[in-house]
């Protein structure tokens, strides 16, 4: 088990003062209330952690009015979990109810605590709306919505010192698990069997749970980052990435790792001498002041200079906390300030041959005077596996 | 390694027959075309299988015409997996894009196949659309759109053999593991390392991933069934429950079992005792022809005549496959009458004390004849741990 493994939830406090940075911002943008529908909003105001949202079935609702704590309106099933949390007005309905899934008691909800200012709602990029849309319908008709994606990603894109040592301890049990892969894994076995012997190691280096891992490998490289593995055997010459979203205590590390099966193509190597020095330019351009705009182009400068191609992923590096990739987006469009707090994966990716690829990541914070790596960060040189 | 691991992915003649039952029933309703916009709607009409689902930052869409093979419109970072589909129009766009984030290209292909018919998607009961608020309305303004639930429901709650046998290999895993319980937890181990050790047991058995596990243990009863596990140690007289949602291969087991922790109380017994019967009532009631109705009464009779009270789950268990919880409900109210081909929980539920519940859950397939069981039945008694 990795050492350091931080308290569990958080003090009232915590809790206390996100309202208060929330409330302050609802005032500020004229909101009456807030309504929240998504597990990592309901639960960065509330404390409400359970895998139970994977079942479709029931829609959960938090209303956070101007003034005044959060009140819960969610099926009954999750009453006593709710009840173990900070919030104290909890409002329930026996679910699944084909009449009226809650939005009656919603409605009712909204009504008394909104007052005559519209109700925020996340509309924007990377949100959704976690209800049935019809039910929405209904609750259109009765009051009146407004965005507030952007107030949503303010409050959260920032976190405690709290928050950064559920991640750090997630980042720092993976790479217990990404230490061992030389002596776990070897050629002849399957990408599924590594996958195995790896979600096995990530639990038994300290994480609740591996709730991402993709990856793959491909004689001198691979094609994509997104596929579960396949049936193939691990050969010698091959280059595997594994990437894995790890959690903690309902937070999330996000990395890749890269590994040399034996003597591996002298392009994949390069490729990968390019990568780490990418990351390196990341890592030295992360601090307070600096854009993730600014943050790409580090990155992207050092693998231009190498001529790397495009690898067609979008972006290099993301926020990461509560999901596995938050706001905001290392983009060469993304002119969001970069302030202490921020949490952010650096992943610089390129193309060195058709179809074949070559992705690096890390996890960092951003601190007063640059960045700290929740990592543990990468050997220069891809670790070999038999 | 459980024995008998049904072969990966599906033949192409099963998207073609998925797709040809759609398509009749999209002319019946009138459909120009369907927009799906969540995870298993899109596996389940192209086989695309990606754990990046979890990342919110990109919609992903697939657009089935009234005639023709799906479009997919995805993210380019999706092409090379989605490549690997049966799908052959894959139109992508460099996704996250601040100002057209596919919408567009989506609109045009919506445009191009759908002809005059309304677009159907799921707006009703346990549906969410994955796509931002505020891009929905854009597409609204150009196009109508027909709630396609019902449709939706038809397509998914019967299953092939093919997808049987993935979800009977999930449940005879899970339950391999739930074999090794009593040997491998011990009193004075956390809730977490209890859980810990039946995730990494629950992996060695066979599933590719434990997506879900929640339970506790209370002396003599727990008080809710869907939190994560606490610091708490296990203790003689406490009854755990662990309730898993296991993968193989994209399709989910979902079923609890109980354990006392050495000597437990009578009413705990008790209560093992009638929700064992009460899923026995449920498998010889659960034939064609049946209503969802009248397993739920069949179970509930049981547990009525042990005098047993509401547990406020909602429900008797649920419909199962590429989701821990589908359509339909086991409810008083539900009345889909049960076909060969469903696959359902059994999940009779009570509570015996105040704050004190119990609950036991089977997988089951229907059969011409009736119930099979894809689960190892649960003993009658409690399996004792230490």
């Amino acid at each position: 088990m990795t050492p350091g493994a931080p308290v569990r939830g958080f003090p009232v406090s915590e809790f206390e003062a996100r309202l208060e940075r929330a409330q302050r911002l609802m005032r500020d943008a004229g909101l009456g209330a807030l309504l929240l529908t998504t597990e990592p909003e309901v639960r960065w105001f509330s404390g409400f952690l359970t895998p139970f949202w994977q079942s479709p079935t029931r829609p959960w609702f938090l209303v956070v009015p101007a003034r005044g704590k959060p009140v819960a309106v969610i099926p009954g099933i999750g009453a006593e979990c709710m009840g173990r949390t900070w919030i104290e007005d909890i409002r329930t309905w026996s679910s699944p109810d084909p009449e009226d899934d809650g939005v009656g008691l919603l409605a009712a909800t909204l009504g008394e605590v909104a007052g005559a200012g519209p109700v925020g709602l996340p509309m924007g990029p990377e949100t959704h709306l976690r209800m049935p849309l019809k039910d929405f319908e209904r609750l259109k008709a009765g009051m009146a919505f407004a965005d507030a994606t952007a107030l949503i990603r303010a409050l959260r894109a920032v976190k405690s010192e709290a928050e950064v040592a559920k991640i750090r301890f997630a980042a720092r049990a993976a790479s217990a698990a990404f230490a061992r892969v030389p002596e776990i894994l070897a050629p002849g076995l399957s990408e599924r069997a590594c996958f195995r012997a790896f979600r096995i190691a990530a639990l038994e280096a300290g994480l609740d749970d591996v709730a991402y891992l993709v990856g793959g490998a491909g004689p001198g490289g691979y094609g994509d980052i997104i596929s579960p593995p396949s049936g193939r055997l691990l050969a010698p010459g091959d280059v595997l990435i594994l990437d894995v979203g790890g959690v903690h205590d309902g937070y999330y590390c996000d990395f890749d790792r890269n590994f040399a099966v034996g003597e591996v193509a002298e392009s994949a190597r390069r490729a990968h001498e390019t990568v780490w020095r990418a990351t390196e330019a990341g890592l030295a351009a992360a601090r307070p002041g600096a854009t993730c705009s600014d943050l790409f182009h580090a990155m992207q400068g050092v693998m231009a200079a190498d001529g790397a191609a495009d690898a067609n992923v979008g972006r290099l590096g993301h926020g990461l906390g509560m999901q596995l990739t938050e706001f905001p987006s290392i983009t060469p469009w993304d002119r969001t300030v970069l302030v202490p707090g921020m949490v952010l994966t650096l992943e610089p990716g390129m193309a060195f041959a058709p179809g074949t690829m070559m992705v690096h990541e890390e996890n960092i914070v951003i601190r007063e005077d640059g960045a700290e790596l929740l990592t543990v960060r990468a050997p220069r040189e891809m670790p070999v596996i038999g």
